[in-house]
């Protein structure tokens, strides 16, 4: 896996919505109604993850997700990153 | 619930196994063999926060846990802290 240049990287941010390119990693944050959405939603992104063996760093407080992806390996963000973000994106736009 | 003084969670610390008390919270962390045994203990815990209706904040990197505690509305550290802690090394301890 290559390491994206800036360029590439924003030209697929287009197709994504509501991610960010921050400090060498592709960002987003969800907001939902209890803890019990946000660790249902972490659930299955959970096992999404471990399906393409690639995972995410991740923070949550109560309702708060806060997610950002990168390719340690690679150094930066690679097409894993934009892969397991499409994922993300299908899964919580599917509630 | 009201906030413990320093001394107060000093003493309480010493029931539990490598926790700290750091930034006005209680934090700890683990290291597990992969991700999913580290997801596997999420959801143990969360089942637990969701019953005490107090969650924790908290940082998932692959096999790596990082986990805070603190009562929001106290404005500190309370029993309800503690509580949760012990709950937290009970699941963890019981793998």
């Amino acid at each position: 896996m290559t390491k994206l240049s800036e360029k590439e990287i924003n030209e697929k941010l287009e197709s994504l919505e509501g991610w960010s390119y921050t400090d060498n990693t592709l960002q987003t944050s969800f907001e939902f109604e209890n803890f019990k959405e946000a660790f249902t939603l972490m659930t299955r992104i959970a096992f999404e993850a471990e399906a393409q063996n690639h995972h995410p760093d991740w923070n949550n407080v109560y309702n708060q997700l806060e997610i950002s992806l990168s390719t340690h390996d690679a150094g930066g963000v690679t097409e894993k990153d934009f892969k397991l973000a499409k994922a993300i994106e299908g899964i919580v736009n599917a509630e």
